[in-house]
């Protein structure tokens, strides 16, 4: 599928019938991540998955990966070897190689930059632009997650192995799949920056507006006691990496796995609106995930 | 060709019977271009001529671009908006459109990284791999005007207009197109890191050695009396975008308006070696191109 790797360019065979998808996504140091709080090989597969959650968005399946990396001289090697070790093997998990890509020396600090390259049957990939009114809104998995792990380490609390999600993210590459194939997704888009922000993108997109049921929002357990995320967490955290879609078919309670809810539905008039458990309405500002941007 | 623009991947067309190439470069600030030297929109085109010489040099055709760029926030808007100006001027020379990319705030100066998707058709990309020994080498244009320019301004030296090659940098598209198009060029590469360079990825990528004959190679003419650049700065300066391509064909000595010159042959003995006025071979070390790592 891949030649030319080493060469000026990547050659890349798409199948006959495909499309293209491309997408790039910048991870840069105390923006991203933080070398104190993250491990490297977290980074790495943060990384890529930022790429992979992108052509999971379109129903797409991922061919190859291209990575630019800038470090500055005073980075240990080891840093960057544990870097790439945690791309490669999540790269080895979706079989997708690692194609090219750019290394420089950067000014200060690290900067990488992810393309994903993939592919889906001409016409059929999900955009953003597809839904109307009256459609339901379904989230996979739960929300909250990583934005609970990183309020925990900015307040320098331990962080364990429940806040999974925020250190072991994952591309709902087979679920986005699954729901293309069956035609199932009008429109999707993944939760990186948080459900406010690109639930607004959806309806920006489509010309909707759209109403979520606070209570059905699917909250991350997290604690030992698995005590669901604080709602604000799950409606404006990012990084969680989930899809989010619109739907006037039925949707299964689970797809490859992984667990699928209705959070409300599209709407006639515009802007979105959060239902309270005492069925009152208010709206529902975009507060676009800025990772920790003025907390440093 | 492309749609999508603005969703979480761009979709590209692929001509039928065609392949894709992919490549990425970055432009770091103080790595690739300090902000007193190079003016914005310069960075711009420069950018994304690092890419549109990576498609050239495989024979291709340039489809799409994709811009990830990191500011600090003492960056002034301006700066960004020419830079982008820059960009997008020679995007539409070339009739490439700018399809995606990310934005960030960086964590310190500017970080640029280009990805520039073209086409080939299938199996005809022109590769580092297929030269074999006996074939003659040549380049397009003139040599070392760009690393003149830069030993110039190192020197608090004025450059004028006549550095033309280093303030309007030129990918050679349609030369590379012209020269896979008739089957002309059997191995290929752009001059982006310098000669001596450039070619040692040829010869280990095609299992041979090199002679070049020192007068022969084209330098830039520099100045007001067009002064040809020292030799030195020939064989190992980069940022010229020219290509380097291999031949056992005949070759025109201009080709898409562009002067193409024999400098040497590819042999079957190791190594590149370097032909003197006299006759004597010395090799011919790779001084890969580090931009002005070291001189900040």
């Amino acid at each position: 599928m891949v030649t030319g790797i080493g060469d000026d360019c990547a050659v890349l065979r798409v199948p006959p019938g495909h499309e293209m998808l491309v997408t790039t996504d910048f991870t840069i140091e105390n923006v991203h991540f933080r070398r104190e709080w993250h491990r490297p090989e977290l980074v790495g597969r943060r990384c890529l998955t930022r790429g992979l959650s992108d052509i999971a968005a379109m129903g797409g399946e991922p061919l190859a990966a291209f990575l630019s990396l800038a470090v500055a001289t005073d980075v240990p090697q080891s840093w960057v070897d544990r870097f790439i070790k945690g791309l490669l093997d999540l790269a080895a998990e979706f079989k997708v190689p690692l194609a090219g890509g750019d290394t420089a020396q950067s000014a200060g600090g690290i900067q990488a930059d992810i393309v994903v390259v993939g592919s889906v049957p001409k016409g059929k990939a999900v955009l953003r632009s597809g839904t109307k009114a009256g459609e339901l809104i379904y989230v996979t998995g739960e929300l909250g997650g990583s934005a609970a792990a990183l309020a925990r380490l900015q307040e320098s609390k331990p962080v364990g192995a429940e806040y999974f999600r925020h250190f072991r993210p994952l591309a709902r590459v087979a679920v986005g799949q699954w729901l293309r194939q069956r035609g199932v997704a009008s429109a999707m888009i993944d939760l990186s920056d948080g459900l406010s922000t690109d639930l607004e993108h959806i309806c920006q997109e489509s010309h909707v507006g759209a109403e979520i049921e606070a209570e059905a929002v699917p909250r991350a357990g997290v604690g030992l006691r698995k005590k669901p995320v604080a709602l604000d967490l799950a409606l404006h955290g990012g990084d969680d990496y989930e899809l989010l879609f619109t739907s006037a078919k039925a949707v299964p309670a689970e797809v490859a796995g992984v667990r699928v809810t209705p959070i409300g539905r599209t709407t006639r008039s515009a802007g979105i609106r959060l239902i309270g458990a005492d069925g009152k309405a208010r709206p529902l500002k975009a507060r676009g995930w800025e990772h920790f941007k003025g907390n440093l």
